[in-house]
């Protein structure tokens, strides 16, 4: 039996062996839930990350982060706009309208799955100021987007600039914030700009089972805290969810891990010259191939997902071998 | 610094080496979520457990499985008897009414936290049957009780009755069930009676972070994988949490790790004589102990917490040292 | 066939002839909605009536007007402290939970339904401050109360206080607000106390179709706009609504009827003696009635609903005749 | 002042005079909530209406009707197809996200804001059967459409036996289908078809405050029922909205009224040529207008709203005075 290469998604990856240790290292006992000294850590890391202050809490799913942040400014009668392509619309099971209540998704349209001032402004400028019309409370963006875009800190400006004047919060979805990160050069705060939550990924990243939501409000964690118990995601034994962010954010692993799945998403790249859907800017490919082509590549044991008829979709993560990301970008090439 | 004999509780307790183990060895990449080889033996392995067929489910939080539990059951704008100190009424911060979408917990007296079809009877029968009262679509039962007592077969056959001659649904919360099976001679399906649910604990008895739901109406598995998902409790490296389940049935060690955790406790209880506030079927024990003896314990060494003004809470754990155990029952008894 | 002596409740009495009249002056075509000039009045009228800034909307339910009124003071994740028979835990369908999505009643005890600062801290102070507790977040009361009692001015001023000291929202249910209004004086202000906000019933005193929900905080009325709309409550010919509510102010109708309601209580009151449960300071009567005494009335054609199995409620309404009232009066005392 | 043509819509039209007896005669006191004589004739008197078993329930606005009755085909994890201009997306503040407990609206496209069961397919069949999507649990019409288009009965069995195949529950929101089944002919049932439930609306139509729930499975009515209670939609005086229900029915007004209404709008059809944006089925025109047009018929005190930048809505409704339609249409033509 041959050993596939495999590039389904970063989302089954094993443990990164410095998470395991850190795990480990947990395992005496402490304080329940999120009352130990690991998770006290949390906020203070998370603000010399980003060099502004905030909160940090773990948390089990990237789904539940982004929801229980969206709670902080989301009445259950308003709505969110994100893209509609965005994970929050497509692939969460309907997770916003349990954690909030019934409030609404507002879908706007824009390139590469990234929203823009203007794309909001379309969506939201004509809906009337009356009872009868779902008004906006807040946006979501993913960085990188859905297509493995990456928000430029200039972008970022603009829509935090948008969203302030509007009186819209505005959170970013970060499953792969570590990625885009990485791809634009490696700063958090550059990377995250003004939004006031973000749900930093680490499960893609290397991590187990924990997520981090960080609030740029500190005050919204007690809200975030009451709502993590409510949602059954308090876990008693938090110390290990907390180890697991530590240890992405302890000596820049989560960089690291992070410009490794890039790097093999480049190398990739180099091969598909413009069968390229997108500009590779985080570790996902979408990739313009026909039914045939696909074919061929299974048949040297690639392992991916079809994208529709016509296309698809590659994406590397931390234990990417290099050698099969060489491999898969001059298969590609050869086709 | 001398090192604390604890009691506090046992979720906080170390994960145990075998449940280590096999998270380990589930590392290599599989299917994300619950499509990997080792969810997919949950059914099988609960069935065989139960000797009637089920379906298995991990979750991360016996909060959730609690609630995902009895969302088959309950409609919006039903209720849910339970104990006025069950753990879902007192602890889980409000999570059935979120789970539940605003459904109504309803409160029944019993001794040592038990429910019985007379206790429950005396609340739901002044009930009018008309729409201006929510009308009870289950009962919750918790097994061992809050107050560390079991229910036996026989207490559980008549609960089964009633709910069935009632319309009623029927959910164990199983946070201890394998400390109430141990208790009760080591037979899953003894201990769980007729239930419709259950949420089998494995985090308290030595896993790290999950539990699982168990559903003897397997045709409700779907509804209950909808709700998991939507409360962003699927986790995408769902082979983790199936590996800890797997372990902790595996050559029965939930059952030797509850056995463990009540020898320990029934030594402790050796020592309280007549301080015992309720009999000992599990690994809790409330004791009747003034602030001054509370005082010398401690003084001792020995961590637990107060339980009210006279009275503190014991909790033993799987890793409980048999010395400690011995130790306390001792001073106790000195006191 | 005789005609029946209607003492069974205020809810179903016929409309009152001014209020016929204010709808049918409101016939010709307005805005629809709100919009109308009608409904553009009541935040004035209200602010006179309580001599301090207030809006006030129509509602066609006391339910729907309690439960918006709460969703301004109440996250989803909190709780409402009321009596333990208040009318939003006993007869309003789990309204409150699904209103306030999923957020928990609090009950508290209290003679005759009504709460006291000292009995509610019994309820509340044991309450852990932590996410596994649900933390009160408002005080609902009842003007009159369930049992007819009326709040005195000092009395809600405590209460007032000490909602204030706890930071906790204050809502008054005031489905007889205009009868405890009456019993103490007529002053509508010093019967509503420091409340936040008021459900001013209308209906059980003469209108058909229309409660106000009146906000001390007028700031709250955008969110109670949006939530009326959201719940179907925003009816668009709502001109009709405003005509009752405005009717029932107009030359003081609403403490007319009150009064004259509150007088045929008091009339049947004095034929009780110590049979009654409860001091009658409104238009309802808990009296003490055997099962033969009560079918000794009913022989007479006092219809009126049994309280238990001792007990009988006599409710008296605007249209009572004062002659039923005295008959009543005088049957009870001769049995 | 000269008095104004109205056009603008025909939801703040006045109450019919046999409405307005009929409410006068329910004033006499009878049982509380829908425990009246009226309320209980409403369900033989829709089943004689439709021809085949159903339950009708009086409620106060079509928001709640639609939303009651989506209630019982769709679970809060579940999805509503609907166009994507639909009153229940556009125009109810988020109302069925609250009571389906944040269940998601499907938008689908169609001519006319009608569906088929081709645009319903091309929405829905991309959708991966899997946790991680909502699925669809039923499919909401609009009879007539909101761009004043009637389903014909050919079109209705399409999308029944489609739903059926689908498993979908099939609702239809009927604020206007009196208007559609005056233009189809006058068949009650064959303006409904094969639908599981109907919001059967009487506001627009001449009644002062009440629809009806239709539920072609009685079954659901019990559940309909908690529900309405449960959202403070039960009014204690109902008999008053059950009057105005059976004033619609008697001897046809519902048909005679929505006769009116479409003869009127008919007659302005005849002055618009193509400028009619759609065919004119029921009691609303969208006229291509220029600004200076609009101006124009302004000036000749037609009142009626803009349409987005080059057109107009027309609505006819049951007051509407022949000689203003007459003029209307004229003064179009003269244009």
């Amino acid at each position: 039996m041959t050993t596939l290469k495999p590039f389904l998604s970063d989302n089954a990856a094993p443990v990164h062996p410095r998470v395991w240790e850190a795990m480990q290292a947990a395992d005496s006992a402490d304080n329940p839930y999120d009352g130990d000294a690991l998770s006290a850590e949390l906020d203070t890391r998370f603000t010399d990350l980003f060099g502004r202050e905030c909160a940090g809490l773990w948390i089990a799913t990237g789904t539940a982060a982004n929801c229980l942040a969206l709670a902080t400014m989301v009445q259950p009668h308003g709505g969110v706009v994100c893209h509609e392509e965005a994970h929050i619309e497509v692939d969460e099971g309907g997770a916003p309208g349990f954690y909030l209540h019934g409030a609404k998704l507002m879908l706007a349209q824009g390139e590469g799955a990234k929203l823009t001032p203007t794309a909001i402004a379309a969506l939201i400028d004509p809906i009337r100021d009356d009872v009868h019309q779902v008004q906006p409370h807040a946006i979501a963006i993913t960085q990188a987007s859905e297509y493995g875009r990456s928000y430029t800190p200039r972008e970022l400006a603009a829509l935090a600039e948008f969203a302030k004047a509007r009186g819209l919060g505005l959170h970013m979805d970060g499953a792969r914030f570590a990625n885009a990160a990485a791809f634009l050069g490696g700063d958090a705060s550059a990377a995250a700009g003004g939004v006031d939550s973000l749900a930093f990924g680490c499960i893609k990243n290397g991590a187990m089972s924990a997520e981090a939501v960080v609030l740029f409000d500190p005050e919204q964690a007690d809200l975030v805290k009451y709502r993590r118990k409510r949602a059954g995601h308090l876990q008693c034994k938090g110390r290990y969810l907390a180890a697991q962010v530590l240890a992405m954010l302890e000596d820049d692993l989560w960089l690291d891990n992070a410009r490794h799945a890039n790097a093999a998403a480049a190398e990739i790249a180099s091969g598909c010259g413009d069968r390229l859907m997108h500009p590779v800017e985080a570790n996902e490919l979408f990739v313009r191939l026909s039914p045939e082509e696909r074919e061929a590549l299974r048949a040297q044991d690639f392992a991916f997902y079809d994208w529709g008829d016509d296309a698809a979709r590659f994406v590397t993560a931390w234990d990417t071998k290099a050698e099969d990301a060489a491999a898969l970008g001059k298969a590609i090439a050869a086709l």
